[in-house]
């Protein structure tokens, strides 16, 4: 049975089929222009490589609960020609096959909880930090949602002492992706992140927020694995340092799994998302 | 049909029998001292009170995941000779009918969800602040547990900027509990928290410290309600200036529901947790 996957970036999308598996067969890259031009596209790789369901993880915010006139919409985006745009309502237009909607980091979180790092665990956390910082919660084997979608990345944490870096993000004076995510580790070193130095003090910094936001989803959802992806994980002496600092931080308050195999980076790499979309396309077939 | 519910805490235990509906028909306190002395008192109520079931929510750590070894038990509680408890495994043998276990905070989360303020909404967290800070959280009408139970009184937050009182956690340089819960007003103010007068600025920084942990709740969870109460909540008037801070920390980074119906006093005072006890009493009895 040949399944669809779509991974709506703010930058591309990836178009990928498969099968139930997870097992990627052809994908395409776009670029994300004007929802015309990009969703044009999208259509003709669908008309070209027949599904028989779609599973798509976008960027947001959107609108994730059934319930919700804003359902299947991207709601509220600076990005250009993309706010309130329905997404799901003019895909449904186009391709006639049931269609699983939820947020870019949900989809991955499900691709690795079914098939990634966390497939042996019910619950568990993935969380990008790359330009922005989106975690999805997988919960007894489901994709956690509230009244909408998790927005983790703009959790709170201690500013470090010392720590004066004027936190980048236009709403709030300090949160995770302000103080962490790539475009801060831009402003605070003057270079991109994969320009600087492994062992730039700036990582121990990164590394102290990032451990901070561990402990916090570890008291909030007490998940089996937390996932850690995106761009800036490419980083990867950041896991040890990131391990040490959160054990010091929840100092023993609670048990937690070995730490090696609690804070982990992703299974699928760059492929989580696209795994992720099948698997969410079988389960759209399994309830139509 | 007789129900039965018990809300195990730290200073007493709190036996009572009622309806399905929630109606309590009779209740006793019982001091917590040993285990053996205390749980035969319990035992002692329930065979003068036969009832259908029980629903138990306890004061913890406790085991919450039926595939834990520790499931049913008290596990690390500091409090002499409750350690390593095992709560159910014990009330089993006295008391022959079907037992519902959680902790104390989710039990009255549940009351709330089912009969208090959050009844018409299924997404929702109760959080007590009082000797400490626990927090149970209802997703789509459930209690929601990972792993284990969550612990959100130990969330870091940030510093307030002059803040320099001393984290009162003997774990955490920085968290909810340290910074808010009643002990710690005790110690920034010198005196117990009922008898701080309602317009000292201690409450300007407790309610900071609230305000910041309901940002958090909210990225995390998405709730519908935020529910705080405990001893440290009969300051009422810390509900508009939470709120009122709240906003300021959020900035309008997502819609959130009308703050007067979302971060609110509880529905049934203290009687959150017998009724959710009778409530889950309904639910063990309709899953044996
Ligand atoms: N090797 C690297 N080391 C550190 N930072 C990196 C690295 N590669 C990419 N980044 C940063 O990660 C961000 C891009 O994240 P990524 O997850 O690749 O994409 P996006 O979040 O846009 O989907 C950029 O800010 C970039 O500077
Ligand atoms: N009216 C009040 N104002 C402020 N603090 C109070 C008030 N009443 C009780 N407290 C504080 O709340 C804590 C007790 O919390 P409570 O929820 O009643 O019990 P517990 O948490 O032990 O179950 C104590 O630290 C006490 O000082
Ligand atoms: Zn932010
Ligand atoms: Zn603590």
């Amino acid at each position: 049975m040949t399944l669809g996957a779509i991974e709506a970036g703010g930058t591309k999308f990836v178009c990928a089929i498969g099968d139930e598996t997870g097992q990627v067969t052809d994908r395409i890259s776009i670029p994300t222009t004007t929802p015309a031009e990009t969703m044009a596209a999208v259509e003709t790789y669908f008309k070209a490589h027949p599904v028989a369901a779609i599973g798509i993880g976008s960027f947001g915010p959107i609108g994730v609960n059934p319930d919700d006139p804003k359902y299947g919409y991207i709601t509220t985006t600076p990005k250009p020609g993309w706010g309130d745009f329905d997404f799901l309502g003019h895909l449904k237009q186009h391709v006639d096959v049931p269609l699983y909607w939820t947020t870019d980091v949900n989809e991955a979180a499900y691709g690795e909880a079914e098939m990634g790092i966390a497939k042996d665990v019910p619950n568990s956390i993935y969380v990008t930090i790359g330009t922005g910082v989106g975690a999805g919660v997988i919960s007894h084997n489901q994709i956690f949602n509230g009244r909408t979608h998790t927005e983790l990345g703009h959790m709170r944490l201690n500013r470090l002492p010392g720590d004066d870096f004027e936190n980048n993000c236009p709403y709030h004076d300090i949160c995770l992706e302000g103080m962490a995510a790539g475009p801060a580790i831009g402003k605070r070193t003057g270079k991109t992140g994969k320009d600087v130095a492994s062992d730039d003090p700036v990582w121990e910094t990164v590394a102290d927020y990032i451990a901070q936001a561990c402990v916090n989803l570890t008291v909030a959802f007490a998940p089996d694995k937390i996932i850690l992806n995106g761009g800036v994980m490419k980083q990867t002496q950041l896991f040890p340092i990131i391990r040490q600092k959160f054990e010091a931080y929840l100092n023993h308050y609670e048990t937690v799994p070995a730490l090696d195999h609690y804070i982990v980076p992703a299974g699928l790499g760059d492929n989580s998302g696209v795994v992720g979309g099948l698997l969410l396309a079988k389960l759209a077939l399994q309830e139509a």
